[in-house]
This record gives C-alpha cells, structure tokens and sequence, in this order.
C-alpha cells in the first residue's frame, strides 16, 4: 500500500493524478497545511522539508521497511518506476520528460507560486514584484506555448508523461492568478486536453471537499503557518 | 564528445564539478548571459527556456543523432546515468538522491535565487521581499543542515551524489548573499568537504577569466539580459 500524505494543491494533485493514471492502490494522509500540520514531528520523519505531498511505500520493490520519497518531481519519478508507465524508457524520449520535469520544478512552479504570493497573499502590494513575476509567468507560457507548437501533443514529444502531469495543476491556477491562454493557443489546446482525462479528473477530485470557499490562505493562522518564519513560501513543494 | 552550453553561474558550475568528478571528456561552449546570447536562435533549440546549462551529447548510447539535454537537474541524472556513477542504484539510495536533488531545484536554487536579487540587484529596496527571501534561506539552511546531522556525510547518505553536486554551488554564495553557516554547523562541515574535492575545484575553474571583478548584473546591457522581461529572473536554469 502507498501512502500519500497529502493536501489539495497543485503539487499535491500531481500525485493523486498520477496514482489515479497508473492505477496504484493508494490512501490519503490528509496534511491540513493551514493549519501547520506539515510541522508536526511525525511528518518531518518522511517530509524533511514541511511540505505536502510525501510518500511512503509499505511495499517496495527491495521487499524490505517503508520507503518515503518527498517532492513531487521525485515521487512522479519514483511512481514511474514502480507502476512502470509516464516515463518512457527510451533514453532520448527519457530524458526530453526529464527536461520538462525539471523545467516545472524549477522555473514554472516556484515562479508561479512567488506571483500568487504578490499577487493574491502578500501584506503589502508591490508593483515590482508582481510586474517582475507576472512577466516570468508570461515568459514561461510562452516557452511551454511554442514546445507544444513543435510537438503538438505533450511536453515530451508524442506521449503524455509525468511532465505534463508535474505542470497541468500549475496551469490551471492561470485563472486566480489573473493570466490568460489567450495568448498561449497551444497550452490552451494542451491544457483542454489533459484535462479532459477521467484519471486527471479523479485526482483533482481527491480532498476537494477539505478546500473551503476562501483560499487557505486568507484567515489569519492559515497565513502564520504559511507565510511565517516557518514556511515563508507556502506549505506546498 | 559532449558539448556544454555555459557560463560560470552556480548552475553552471554544477555541470562542470559533475563532468570533473565523473571524468567524462567534454567541450565548453560559452554563453555569454550578461550578453543575451541565451537568446540566440541557434542556442535555442537546445536551450529551450532560454538558460544555461544545456548538454549535447555527440555520441549517446543509442548510437544516434546527438541528444540534447537542459536543466541542470535533467542534465545531473543524465550524465550519471551514462557515466554510471553518483547516483545510486539501489533504489532507496536512489529515491534519496532523488529527493534531495529536487528539493534543490524546486527550492534552495529559486528561493536563494529570489533572495539575491532583491538583495543585490533589484532597482527598489523591499524589504517585505527581502525578509521573506532571507526567512527562506535561512529555513531551507536549517533543513539541509538537520538532514546532514542525521546522515553524518552527504544529503543522500553515506555517499556522495549528484544532490550534493547540485546544492553545492548555491551554497557558495551565500557570503555575496549576507548570509552565514555559523548557525549551520553540519552544512559547514558538509561545505569544506564538498569544496576539498579536486573534481570540485577544476569544476568551480572553468570559465573563471570570464568573470569580471563586478557581478554580471551591474551593467546596463547585462541587467536588460536577466531582468528584462525576455528572461526575469535571470540566466541560469
């Protein structure tokens, strides 16, 4: 059995997506970020980082204890591995899935996550932030707009992966965040189309009754546990 | 032949200590980012998000047209897997490389990234961004520095791997960042016997004449480069 300590965000639904494509036997561990439950003692054992999502594998492949895994873009690589589908062995359609991995990892998620700071959450509006991290938000679109138009499919090529997966919740933030596809037709064609798949559909489903109206970030001990000297980032990795 | 597409920027440097430890024979092409030579047409194609690092592999495993590669965590695991050292085989061994090296993509290289620029280079002073960036180094330091008391030696383990490589050279900076490992004993411990290593110190050499004494972002032309709004959060993936 897998357990995947969990909160609905868009890195928690990378996970819930992937399980529910790869069709892997799954239990939630509900982590209430807002209210600090990523700081809890036990967490920290299998999430170092005081982030949401987390895993732990009751049987790994070695046959022997647990195995926990944290950040998304390891646990999409691990759940790769052991349900064997989203990342193709093939060393060049490999390592083009890797690339985008990373892309999202690196670029498309933080940067997307430092403009709904500015842009929704922070104390005090900052033109400078916002202008500089809508325009990094923009730059990204763009960058994933004209991969698509050479593809015209997914981020790796001809087949979905676990890249496509690692960025579909981060795109669909674009409406909170104030973006638009407009501009972008291949991520909007992209983004229909990924969304369209009943597995995506259940795993966005996964907790949605735990998210309340307001965003978690709205009352003020939600705003301690998430933007204090604790996690000054989000709750989310 | 391998070819890498560079500049000497802490995610530059994480491919060059990589190709020195690995001993893989391997050709520099600059990149000059201060420049805007990122967004040559021609880089593009292997550079996709417009950043250095990007690897081209002349003579991949497959036998077949050369294969491209570009962020540098992508680029980590590929190299390791075709050197097959650094990152382990055994699957937990593994899964915590893994781990680690994507918490230093999605979190110590971008947040640290943030925090130097509004420290160092950002037009406006603003300090609600320049405190929320240094609470965030200073967690991500604390983090790193409990994994590496409870390991004794390196962010996987026992062993040395591409999640130290890849950690290392934003630790490097955190002098030019005004920040300090005193508070961080097992992350200085870690630090001076990273740096010891002769693979480390050919890695942090190549390209060093490049630098000129002052930082590439202190020039007209070079702040247009990284912080227009081609590319605003600078020039290294």
């Amino acid at each position: 059995m897998l357990d995947l300590h969990y909160w609905p965000t868009p890195n928690g639904w990378k996970i819930t997506i992937m399980l529910e494509e790869c069709g892997l036997p799954y239990r939630v561990v509900p982590v209430n970020i807002g209210r600090g439950e990523q700081f809890d003692p036990a967490f920290l054992a299998i999430g170092p980082n005081n982030r949401i999502p987390a895993l732990v594998d009751h049987a790994p492949a070695d046959g022997g204890e647990p195995l926990s895994v944290f950040e998304s873009g390891a646990i999409l690589q691990y759940l790769a591995g052991k349900a064997g589908r989203l990342l193709p062995e093939d060393p060049r359609a490999r390592m083009a899935a890797l690339s985008w991995l990373n892309w999202q990892m690196g670029g498309l998620g933080p940067m997307l996550g430092q403009h709904g700071h500015f842009l929704l959450y922070a104390r005090e509006k900052l033109p400078y932030a916002i202008e500089r991290y809508g325009n990094e938000a923009r730059r990204l679109y763009g960058v994933m707009d004209r991969r698509l138009g050479q593809t015209g499919a997914y981020l790796a090529g001809d087949a979905y992966s676990i890249a496509d997966i690692a960025c579909f919740p981060w795109i669909m933030t674009h409406k909170a965040q104030q973006l638009t596809l407009d501009d972008f037709p291949h991520v909007r064609a992209w983004f229909a189309r990924v969304r369209a798949r009943p597995a995506v559909q259940r795993g966005l489903a996964v907790g949605k009754e735990w998210r309340t109206g307001a965003s978690p970030a709205t009352d003020e001990e939600s705003r301690k546990h998430l933007f204090g000297t604790r996690s000054t980032t989000g709750g989310a990795g």
